[in-house]
Formats: structure tokens, sequence, C-alpha cells
């Protein structure tokens, strides 16, 4: 038995149905679904996304051959169905619209080619029939230059180049002196299809196709190579589609919008696409085509009375004004108006979600051409997605399946407003590192960016890369932009944790720190100019553009309670300060996962006790040190503590390699000297013998304290006192000791033993004791290895992906930049790995160290904090492996809960 | 029943045998034997190394109350035994020796305490039976001064604090006015005594112990003590001894070589220790006690009378006076030599290994005291072990089995002078990263080295790290010595690959470029200065030392094809240039494992192309830079291909960071830019631009082909020309194209297309093909996680276990001296991972990547080029895991090769 490859509906009949996606792709599905909902749409037919891919198997001929016979059966149902008019018809010829309907719509591929079917002789009998021959000849001055464009690949490839019939037209309009197409007469449009004709012959050497069969093989075959054209392929790669997928065809015969004034054409939304209100919306136009609506051309009209005298008021005009030149459908045509009403309301309960619907109107009758779910900004998401639950139409669990994680985002973080934004033209792009948007003054020196913060400048700091100094600069910028560095770079990370817009990596910008300007491809901007930075999109624009605050809403709240019913996976956050903390509890952390000691040491004088311990010569010039320090650590300690107070908090100990802390310059070397009463030359000696050839896999974390264990034995002080001075004042704390980069079963003993033995001795000292966990990160893959050694004498595992990805893969995070863009490109990487997670390297060591790990110590506690954390995708998979909490940016703590409750609904 | 703690020998009768080493330890074992054979022993008992284990386990008294029955029926059968005396017998008391056994000798243990059950009353029987009161007194002084050294403690700690009782003979020998010990009177001996035991009582505030038994127990704790102080423990480390194996106890009754001229002590080795040579040798003293042989006062005579007459023609000491002063044994007491002669051809024969015999005469009566296996040198341990297969002695395989693979370097490089060394004392120590021994005038630069070489001037090179732009400098030096880096630092791996000598990780030593000098300690060395490096220690020596070369015998090469008969695995080489490979090749190399391009790039006019296609804007401007680098590549490859001539060469592309090739003076960027006709400000902007923050994990290996995919075609067009030109002169060549640093099957893949279409496309232009193989380096822990991936397509793996274990652990190799050290030491790292695969981990992925990768492709060969393919216990670890072949440097070719064969036979 033949396999069916062509799929007919009309007359409120189909072969197929709303469930078929996958083979008749959306528009296919939902075009029969709406017939057997016995709405009216155009009767027609759609070839399956199965023959797209024996398309590319078999190739063209072999492909047209096979489907000939079912493609001309289905052509003549379609005629039957229309009754009347017949494809290729000498007396009345039926034309059809060609559109391309994968599963989900892609930009980058053919989209629709409209009145196939028309040629010489068609075009007079439809003069003659419809009594409108500017009608029948602008159809066929479309026909000839869609299908020119599209199918006989016409349109320019770049987008600077003109469109061949447009340089015609252009000519034309000039010639005769007018501005608007409209304004062209009938024998105009005649002329102009002898002249796109020529200019199709002059540029591809072949006669336009007359034949109406010779022109639909043409326009289905365009959309199959489609499917493989660079953006269509580029797109699926961003949005990881698989090729396999494949497009469907859809043919349908044409209704006409632009037949007279009982004609129009218009697209709607079942609720606001803007911000989730449940109003049924859209714009039409009188006597137009489809493409009309979006030309701009002409100003569309609301759909609604209501609609349009909210839009009329918007725009300052008067309710007698309004009706006169713009009144709604609902005015112009109500008895239409009333079908597509009780057509859209059918749709949206029958689909259960909002509706972008397309109709046309031809000669007062409704003619339904689309349906899909609309595509809506993330407050409308979840104010729908809120009110749907309450009204009935969606369980709470299909409710939370329903928000994209990543679309959250968007509530959380300023936005350039939309006005502001539309006159703004990007000088260039680099990675969206950390989301929102920012505007500001270049600044090139965090000092700077503090100093005009202090006098009220907003600043965006510029630099080729951050490093730990110029943290307090970062915080006091509204946005951070590095020429250098990747999506867990330095400032990346950072920025991330702040909440604070940062684009990274925008390679094509040159900063001179010495003469405070950056330069790009030609412009050269110097300090105090105005800097504006899409975080979300890595877009960075010259001059100012106006943000506007994020707003939270009560249904953002009730969706977050109601995703953490259904999650299983907890979601802790990464906070070094307890402002951090704050905002991550703000967002529902249920503790914390990371905090990372190291940015606490530039702070203030902390620094310089800091330094002083790393120059010092041997163990007593840094246990001098250590004692400043210990103070001022217990009262950082005690400050997140007291902000995380009844929840769990992991505090790493020191992680980074210590050339990171000291001075490299002549000034910060000089005051060291100072301080130590040592001389310059021996504060810089030992600062060159800190410098490692790779830090990344140098002298740090774990390896720090093994060698120094006072510095073990400080910090270890300095938490266990913040506790127990909370526990005196009656607050809870539930400490958590994170020893990093372990590699080594010994190595996590030795460190052990140093915190044991300070506890004790602490305890002893203050007749008091309090609980705490001693735990590790799994961040070297010699430690996912080995983690049944870890696990007898571990706590808890954390995992730091970051690290674990950058050993894993050997891929340094900060040096990225220079392939890493070319291997998406290419697609040897389908993902930045360390934005999200690679389940198959980097997880599989996730999982192995989790069950090995397990194995021997069935309560360990399991979690990740590195910046996957807070990736959709990298979450499920979390809880696919059974770890016990995630642990992001304060930022991304919503994103995360979501994620955890989707993971566990799936 | 009772477990059995103390086995008796004595009289030709024992309890035990040789074969319990383990429960006897070596000593035990051996004495048992011995009187089995029915040779003279001492009769005495061994209490066993399980004891040792329960000592530490439940402690001193408990141990001492569970063995103390055994030990007094053990001290009677003993009694039973000699026949007379009795232990702590006022008439005639039995004395005795106790020493420690372990499975193996191990230095820091205590050793032997001589004489003991000596006291005020026993010296005075002794003193009258032996009718030898200087005798006794002597004894007894020997015996408080070990037992106070050794049970109670008072030997100092620290080596140049001065032992109490050698300050007390000090001084009185000082005051009597005299210089040898054999000066002192009876009488100076009795005060002695109690000089001694006064500075025991000062010391330890207890009385010395009179009661022989207290004085047997003390001693037997204080062997237990010793098997846990700090030097044993270290030695353990340092030779991989487990800690439980314990050590025994031996305790037996005296016999004195010093009881008058009838008496004598000696040792003595079955075969020449140093040469092999099968001839019965050794020293004896007449009159003396065991220590006295070593001590050096006297001069101790030969054994053998052809040994005697060979010394002193090597002394110019004519044989009338050696007959008169320094007669053999065989001459003064032929009967007790031909006895012992009998014995050692025995214990030999029974052994079927070299013996090292310790012997006593008292009053002509012979006894033997000890026999174990002979320590040897490289020379003679292959020496011996190819002669006793050619007497019958061994077979192969045990022969085989007995060679030490790592002795073998011994024989392979120059070694100090024996006589020169003596006199030489180091100024500094660092990691002895390539074997040998070295002499020459330091230099601090590169092409110093080359300069003074052409004018025929030895050097040593001197740097704090080298790279790749001081190859030539090296191959013209001696020897190179480098204060950072570790055991796979550049210049350890480039030397190693080179046969020569390297000291790598001089910590202490300052290198001063600009003065020219280097100091350690005080001491300052300037350019020209003599220096002299052991690449086998590690150590550095002022001045310089005369080195001899080491001379191949022919039982070396037929001891290596013996090995081959039983190795399964093949022993392939690293080698960049047709003379490494050429000298591998006389090592017995099967083909080349890596050839390293990189280094070629140095070389000549290549650089300055190299330069210019790195420094390159665009890919036109690298092409035409490629082209100029095309036929010198192709020579490279045509030399090596020639010189591995029907055997298979693996050619890795292009890997390091591009950085490494590029001029960073002014000098070099100057040169450059009058090449390309740019400024020198361009030149410095795009150098500057390849700095990367963590080369190891940056723009290298495959990434480099990937984003720059005509270097990988330049590189195949070299290696397949170079074969095609072999194969026109008829010479058969087997190239592999390796490509490095792949995570990522897709990153294979793209290479592997780019390969297969240079070759399509050049087998076509010169009509004629060769058979090659695109293979893949496995050094990312992701590829070996995705080893099933890989294998689909890639023929054949290499284990880059430098690069995987730098990953696996996250150590980079060139800054790990900051904490390896100190990890060995505390022992958290058993061994440096870069030295000996680290089998739990790195082993793991390999292991998992050779199975998971034959899963889907049982053909892929797989091997291992990193620097443990030389390491023996690496080698072993490579064959238990199925690999097809190790491949090292070439001067470890025969160790691998004899490491592969005792892998095949254990």
């Amino acid at each position: 038995m033949n396999k069916k490859r062509v799929y007919l509906f009309g007359n409120k009949k189909a072969d197929g149905n709303g469930t078929m996606r996958e083979l008749l792709g959306g528009k296919g599905a939902n075009l029969a679904e709406m017939n057997l909902l016995g709405m009216p749409v155009p009767p027609g037919f759609t070839i399956t996304t199965d023959v797209c891919t024996e398309y590319f198997e078999v190739g063209k001929d072999a492909v047209v051959a096979m489907i000939k016979a079912e493609v001309e059966a289905a052509m003549k149902a379609t005629e039957l169905a229309v009754d009347g008019p017949k494809f290729g018809d000498a007396e009345n010829p039926l034309l059809v619209s060609v559109r391309s309907g994968a599963r989900a719509s892609m930009p980058g591929m053919m989209d629709t080619i409209l009145n196939l079917g028309m040629n010489d002789q068609a075009v007079e009998v439809i003069a003659k029939r419809s009594n409108n021959p500017r009608f029948a000849w602008d159809s066929y001055r479309r026909f000839v230059q869609m299908y020119g464009d599209v199918v006989l690949g016409m349109k320019p490839v770049k987008k600077e180049d003109e469109d061949p019939f447009e340089v015609i037209i252009h000519h034309m309009k000039e010639q005769r002196g007018v501005t608007l197409d409209t304004e062209l007469t009938t024998e105009d449009l005649k002329e102009l299809v002898a002249l796109f004709k020529a200019a199709v012959k002059e540029n591809t050497g072949l006669d336009f196709p007359d034949d109406p069969w010779q022109q639909l093989w043409g326009a289905i075959c365009a959309v199959f190579d489609s499917w493989m054209n660079e953006r269509a392929i580029l797109y699926r790669k961003l949005n990881k589609i698989p090729a396999e997928w494949g497009t469907a065809v859809n043919v349908q015969s044409m209704v006409f919008g632009n037949m007279g004034d009982n004609s129009a054409t218009g697209v709607a939304f079942t609720r606001d696409a803007a911000t989730g209100e449940d109003i049924f919306n859209g714009e039409y136009l009188i006597n137009a085509q489809g493409e009309d609506v979006v030309a701009g051309i002409r100003t569309p009209q609301q759909i609604t009375i209501e609609g349009s005298r909210r839009w009329a008021a918007a725009q300052g005009i008067s309710e007698e004004e309004r009706v006169a030149k713009y009144p709604s459908l609902e005015e112009t045509m109500p008895a239409a108006f009333q079908e597509l009403n009780t057509i859209q309301e059918n749709l949206e309960n029958h689909n259960r979600d909002m509706q972008d619907i397309e109709f046309t109107i031809q000669d007062g009758k409704l003619w339904m051409l689309q349906t899909r779910n609309g595509k809506r900004t993330g407050a409308a998401m979840v104010r729908i997605a809120m009110e749907m639950v309450r009204q009935g139409m969606l369980t709470e669990q299909e409710a939370v399946m329903r928000i994209e994680p990543e679309k959250l985002d968007e509530l959380l973080h300023p936005v350039f407003k939309k006005a502001a934004l539309s006159a703004a033209k990007p000088i260039t792009k680099g990675l969206p590192a950390s989301p929102g948007a920012a505007t500001g003054r270049i600044v090139f020196f965090a000092e700077d960016a503090e100093a005009w913060a202090e006098r009220g400048e907003k600043t965006i700091l510029v630099r080729i890369e951050t490093s730990p100094e110029d943290l307090k600069g970062m915080l006091s910028a509204q946005g951070i932009m590095t020429a250098r560095g990747g999506m867990t770079s330095h400032a990346a990370v950072v920025a991330r944790g702040m909440g604070k817009c940062c684009v990274s990596a925008a390679n094509s910008v040159i900063i001179d720190y010495k003469a405070r300007t950056l330069s790009v491809d030609g412009l050269t901007l110097k300090e105090g100019d105005w800097l504006s930075l899409d975080g979300s999109t890595g877009f960075v624009y010259a001059g100012g553009i106006e943000t506007q605050a994020p707003e939270l809403s009560g249904d953002f709240g009730e969706l977050m309670a109601m995703a953490d019913k259904y999650a299983r996976l907890k979601v802790r956050t990464n906070a070094d300060t307890p402002r951090d903390a704050a905002v991550a509890r703000q967002f529902g952390a249920t503790g914390i996962g990371l905090t990372r000691t190291e940015h606490m040491f530039f702070d203030g004088d902390k620094i310089i006790a800091m330094r002083q311990m790393i120059l010092a010569k041997d163990e007593e010039g840094r246990r001098e040190a250590l004692k400043k320090l210990l103070p001022l650590q217990r009262d950082d300690f005690y400050g997140i503590f007291k902000a995380m107070h009844d929840l769990p908090v992991t505090v790493r100990l020191l992680d980074p390699p210590l050339h990171e802390f000291v001075p490299h310059d002549e000034k910060g070397q000089k005051e060291m000297a100072d301080v130590m009463g040592v001389t310059v030359s021996e504060v810089k000696e030992r600062v060159e013998s800190l410098i490692e050839q790779n830090p990344m896999l140098g002298h740090r974390g774990c390896r720090l304290g093994n060698t120094y264990p006072e510095i073990t034995e400080m910090q270890t002080r300095a938490i266990l006192s913040a506790a127990l001075d909370l526990k005196a004042e009656g607050i809870k704390t539930y400490p958590e000791i994170m020893i990093p980069l372990i590699g080594n079963v010994l190595e996590f003993n030795a460190q052990k033993a140093v915190i044991k033995a300070t506890a004790d001795a602490l305890f002893a000292e203050r007749n008091d004791s309090i609980e705490y966990k001693v735990g590790t990160m799994i961040e070297i893959p010699r430690a996912a290895l080995t983690a049944n050694q870890i696990a007898e004498s571990a706590e808890f595992f954390s995992f730091g992906t970051n690290d674990l990805t950058q050993m894993t893969f050997g891929y340094s995070r900060d040096d990225v930049a220079s392939f890493l863009p070319i291997y998406l490109e290419k697609g040897i990487l389908k993902n930045d790995p360390f934005a999200v997670l690679d389940q198959v390297g980097v997880g599989q060591l996730v999982n192995m160290a989790t069950q090995n790990g397990r194995s021997v110590n069935p309560n360990l506690k399991c979690g990740i904090c590195g910046e996957h954390g807070g990736e959709p995708s990298s979450v499920e998979f979390c809880h696919r492996v059974g770890l016990n909490y995630v642990s992001c940016s304060p930022f991304r703590v919503p994103i995360a809960r979501l994620a955890a409750a989707q993971a566990a609904l799936r």
C-alpha cells in the first residue's frame, strides 16, 4: 500500500487534523482542524513533511514523479470543493496560494506565493468576471514579482542589493511622477507585467512560465529548496530544530480581500500579546490583500469597537473622526465580525491557548486562512497562563508547562523603551552575557565608575576584560561591556550575579586605555560619551536610550508558588553579599549554594591584609596577616548568614590563584612595600614568582589550603565564629564548608582534618558549638572519576560545572572567544557549553559522580553551582540525574524554579 | 589454636624457610634457609612481621604480653643450640644481636644492636673466659653506645648535630693525646662505659638497663618503633612499600670476629656487583667486628687470591708487599675460605641470583650471618642475567623478569666518573627531568649555546624555562637546567626526546638574564663558569666533573631480543627528526608513535614563513605563507619517513597555540614587519591579540585546523607528497595522520574531510596514491568520554597522557612546581602523575575510551604517546588495558620494551 503523501481539506472535511503537526506542519494541521471544527476555510491540500525529507534523499525529479498523481487528484478535489473555477481553466481559472508550513514557523524559508495560476489568458478572464481589471492586473503583477523573486531566485541575497522588480516599479513611478503603487493605472500594471517578464528572461535566460502546472511544481519545489537555504539552516541551528523535521507545502484556493469595499483582510489575537489581557484584538484593511496590512502604506483599522476606541484615544483622535475614518470591523461588517468573534472564541477554547489568526472577507463572506498559538511577551505569557488557570481552561500543571523559562528573564530586568529603541542603530554585537538594558556614559576604569557614580553619573564600564579588582566599579556602573571573554568570563559571571547588564566578547571593538577611547568600524567614542547595551541580545548602541524598570505582577508570584508545588529539585542561589542573598531570597531561593569568599577580599582594608598574607615570606608572616583578615571575614559571613537565616549557606574556601590579588602596578607594589617594611623589588619579585602559565590549572583551590593550611584555619574560624555569634542572638544558621578543586580524596581529607581541628578548638574556646557540614566541589574530572572515594568522607558534592566544563573540554573560558563562535557557526558545537550544560560529556561525569558517590554514601547531598544552574535544559538534566538542588545567580532563581517544576512534570 | 609468632633457627634446623619472606622478613627467611641448607649459622629466632602490625594496632604492652612466653621459650631453645652460655647467666652469659628484617632492606630503620646481654657482671666473666679484657670492654662500650643511640633515642635527629657518645670519645682521645679508637686502653674503655652510662642518665633521666631481658624487650620494641619513624615512612613512600608489610625482628646468638688473629669478619659477593663478572669477591678484616669493615679505619683485605692480586695491581702494590701486608683470606685461613667458597657457590645456585653475604670467623670457625640478593649496577644486572641464562641457571622468562627496567637507563646515558664525582658537592637539586650527566660552561641564551658550540665549547644552557625557540640551543648544549617547569615541561620533554641531560624546577636558583648570572644560596655563577648536572638525580654541581660515555654490550642486545619474544605490546618512539628516528630504530622502535610538527617550524627560514602565516590578516595571506612552508615541511617529512622506512609513522598536525611562534621582542617584530610590508605596530597588535590567559586550554590543536583549515591542507599535502616521492624511489612508508586535541567527534569529522579532500586532489594531480590512516589523539577528557562516537570515524587512538593528565587533574605541567613537591612530601600524591600514569583517574579514562572505542570499531588501533609510554608501571598498565603500542622518547625505548615483556610475563 502506498504511503499517503497529500492530505485534502475543505468544506468542513479534512484528511488530517490538528494533532498532525509533525506530518502536516503547523499550518496544514490547523487548516485541517479548522475545517473539522466547521469553520470556513478555502479548500486545498497539504503535501506532507515526509515528502520534504524524501526530496533531499532522492532528488527533485523522483519526488515530483512520486507525488504527481496524488497532487493532480487533490487539485481535482479542490476544484470540486470550490465548485466553479478550475485550475488552468480558460473560462474560469482557479488561482491558488502556495505556502510552506514547518512544525514551527521559520524565518528564512519561502513563505507565500499568492495568485498562482495567473497568466495572460487568466488575467483577462478574471478582469472580466470580477469586473475589476485593475484588481486582476495588480494580482498578476504581484504574482510575477513573487514568483520571480522566490521561485526563480531573483531576490538579491544581500540585503543592501535592490530587488530588480522594485527597481522597475521605482523607475516607472518616477516616469509617471507618482509616489504610491496604488496610483499606477491598469495600463501601467500591464506594462509592469511585461517589463517584469523581460527582467526574468534577462536574469534567468528563461521565459516566465505561463503554464499553471509548471508554476505549481516550481513553487512546490521552491518551498522544499528553501528548507535548506542558509538562513533557514542558521535559524534551525539557533533554535535547535533538526533538519529531519522537513516542511510541508500547503496549496489552497485563493480568496480575495481586494475585490472591493465589501472585501477585507486582517489579523487578530484572541488576547493581548503585549499585556496578556483577555480581550479580542487585531487589525484589518478594507479592499486589500494580505501583504498590504503589514506593508504600512495604509493605516490598518481595529477589529473591535473597544479596541478601536482605545487606539483612537492613544492617537488623540476624536470619536467622530474615528467613526468616519477608522471604523472597526465590528462597525463596518457586523455580520462577518460576529462570525469571526465566535470563531476566535471557539479557536481559543479548542486550542486552550491564545491564538494568532488570519482571515479574509471576500464579498462579505468570512474565510479563515490560518490560526496558530500567538507569540507574546514574557509578561503576557505569565498573565495568560494564570488567567487560563483561573478560567478553568488549563490545569496548574499545564500552565506551568506552558511557560518558557527563559522568557521570565524579560520580567526581571530593565528593558529599553520600545519607542526609544526603534530610533537606535547598533554599532556592534557581542555575547549577551547578562540580560537587561543599560545606558550610561563611557568610563574605562573601575575607579572612574565609582567616582562618577558618587557624583550621580550613570556609567557603562568598558574593559578589554575585567578582573576581581574591578568589582566595585562594576557594581557602580549601569552595565559592563568587555572586548574579550565569553559567557562565563569574569565579567559575565559577576554581572549575572549582580543582575547587571553585560555584553562580553565584543570582539570588533578596539579599546585604547591610554587615549581613553573605544573604536569600532571607524567610529571612535571617548570617555564620557553615551553608550547603551542590551545584555539580552548582545547589541551595543552609541548614544543614550531610555530604559524602563521591570514590574513584577501578582500573577508572577502565584505562578512561582504553583511551580514550587510540582518541583522536586530545590533552587539555591550563588551569592557573595548580604544584598545578593536578600534579592535571591525574594526570588525564592531556598539557601545559598555558593558563596565565593574571594570577592570579599577586594573590599577596603581587606585587600591590604590579603596582599600582605600572599606576599609574606613564610608561615609566620602569613599568620600575622591572616590575624588581621579574620575579624573582617567573620563580619562578611555574619552578614550573609543573617540574610539567609534558617536556610543553608555553602561557603567555598579561597579558590583563585593568589596572583589575582597582588598589585601588578608600581604604585600598588610601593604601597605594599611600605606596609610590609620590605623593598619594592622584593614585592615585585614575589609578585612575579606568582605568575603562572596557565593559572586556571595552577596553584589555586584546595592546593592553596593544602600548601598553606593556615588560610583554611582562618576561614573556618571566621565562618564558625559568625555562626556562633548569630546563634547567641537566636538566629539559626546552617553553614556548609565547601572545599574547592578537589581531585584526590587525600586532598579532601587533609583539608577536612584542618577544618575539624579548627572547629574543635573554637568550640572549646567558646564553650558552645554548632552543626556544620564539610563537602566538596566536583569540578576536576578526576574528582568525578574517583567520586566513590571522595564520597566516603565528603558530606555533600557541589558540581562546579564551569570549571568542570573547562577541563572536560579543555577550553579556557577566558580564551574561548577565538574559536567558539566559529565552532557554533560551523555546527561543530550545538551550544556554548559554558551556557548550556554538555550532557553527553560533562553530564556523563556529573551522572557518574552522583551515582558512584551515592553508592558509598546514600545520603550524599548533590547540587550544582556552575552557571548552568539557571539554564532550563541544564536544570532538567540535573533533575533527571537526581541532584538535590541547583544553585544560580539571584536573577536566575525564578527561571530555575520553573525549569525544575517542568522537569518534574515532564 | 594460637598463631605462631616466633620462629626458631639453628643447628641446621629451622621453623621457617626461604620462601617465608612476608612473614619472617628477608633476613629471617634467609637465616632459616641457610640452616636448612646445612650451613653454619649462629642459632637464634625471628619474631614475625605480623607482630609488628599487631604492635601498631594494640600497642606495646599488649604485644609484649602476647609474645613473652614464646620469646622466652625461643631463648631457651637458642641456649640449647649454642650449648653453653645462657642469656643473663652469671657464669657464662649469652650475648645476642637484635636486627630488624623487613621484606626488603630499608634505610632509616633500626638496623643492628650487637652484644646485647652485656652488663657489669657479664663483662667481667667474658673478659675472663676470653682471656681478652680489652675485647670484653670494647664490646660493652659499643653496646652501651648503640643501645643508647638507637633504643634510648639519643642519636641526634639532625645530621649536623653530634652523637653525644662520640663527643665523649673525642674528648677522651684529646685528653689521652691519641687519634685512633684502638689506641684507647682497657682502662680507658672502662671509663668510657661509665661516662656513657652517666650521659644516658643525664639525657633520659633513666639508669642504663642492666637486666638483659629489659635490654632485649627495649631493643625489640625499638625495631618496631623504627618502622614508623619519619625516614622509614619517607623511604616506603618513595619506594611504594605499604606500611602494612611490617618488619620482623631477628634475635641471634653473637659470634665474634674480634676474638684474636684467628678470628675475622667480612662481606662478599658471588659475582662482581659493578661489572657482573662471574667471580667470587669480597673483603675481610682479621680480628674485627662487623662495623669495622665499613668504618674505613683499617684497610680491608680481599677474600680471593685473584681478587687480592687485581687490587694490589690497581694500587701499585708489589706481590711481595701484598702477601706481607694484605694477604687474602684464601691465604690466611685456607680452610675457612674453602668452606666459605663452597657455601657461596651453593647459595648462588640455590637462590639463582648473585648473593651478597656476611660472615664471621670466630676462632677459626666460619659462621654465616646473612645472605641476600646483591645490589648491582645496570651493566652488572644485564650481564648476570644473560650469563645465568647461558649457564642454565635461569630461563629466559626468569631473566627478563629479573631486570629492573629503570636501571637500563644507566646503560644509555653518560655518567660522571666516580672518582671525579666524589670530590664534587651539589649546590642545589631540581627534578631529574632527563637522565645522564653533563658538564659545560654556563650560557643563558639558546643562541649563545649554538655559537659557543660552533667554536667547540661545551655548554650548559641555563633558563628560567625553555620555549620552542630554544630548540637549536638545547641541541647544541651538553645539558639544560631550568628554574621552573616540571617533569613534563617543555625543557624536560624535549631533552628526553634528544636523550640530553636536563634538570628542571631548580626552584632555589635565581637567574638574572640581564647580568648573565645565576645565584643560589649566596653563591653566584656567571656566564662561562663551569656547571655540571646529573639528570638522573637532579643534583647540580658548580665546576666541571669528568663524564664517561655509556657502553652497550652484546648482552644488552641479546636481552632486548629475548624481551621482544615475550612482549605483546609494541614499542614505538616519539621522534621529530631523522636523527631521533634513527637513534630510536637502533634501540628497537617499531615505528614512530608521535612526530610533533611544531618543532620543525623553528628551523631556519621556516620560522619566518610560519610567522607570516600566523600574522596574516586573512585566509589569503595565510595561504600565501603556507605556500612557502609546503616544500619545507615536505622535506621534513621526507627525511623522517626515509629514516623510518617500512615502519609506520604517526604525524600529529600542528598543535601548540600560535603565540608560541611569533616574535615577542621588538627586533623580531621589526623583522616581520619588513618581511610582510606592514607597520611594526600592526605586527605588535596581532602578536598581542594572540596572548591567552590559559594557552594550554586555548586556541590550539584541532581548533587551529578547524578555524584555519588551510593549515591542515598544507600539512596533509606535505605528508602525502613526501610519501609519494619515497614511493617513487621504491621506499615503503606508512603515514598515519593524527589530529590533536579532539573533544568532539564533529571536530574530528571536519578535519578528516579536509584531509581526505586534500589527499584526493593530490593523488589525482600525481596520478598515484598511497595508503594512509587518519586517527586522533585522545587527550581531552571529553574525547575519552565520547570515544564511542569518535571511534566511528577514527582509525586509531593515541592517548596523549601528558595533556590528559593535565586536564583530568586540572594541573598545568608548567606551574605544578608550586605545589606538587609539597603534595608528594605530604603523601597527598604518591607519584608525580606526569611521570607515573595515574591509573585510577587518568587510567580510568584510557581504559574507558579503549573499550568504548573498540565496541564500535573492533579494529581500532590504540596506543599511548605521552611521556608515560616509557615508564615501566605505566607500560604495564597499557598492556593490561589492551593497548596495541606505547610510544616514548628514543632513549626510553629499551626500557619500554623490557617493561612490555615483563607485563606480558606477569
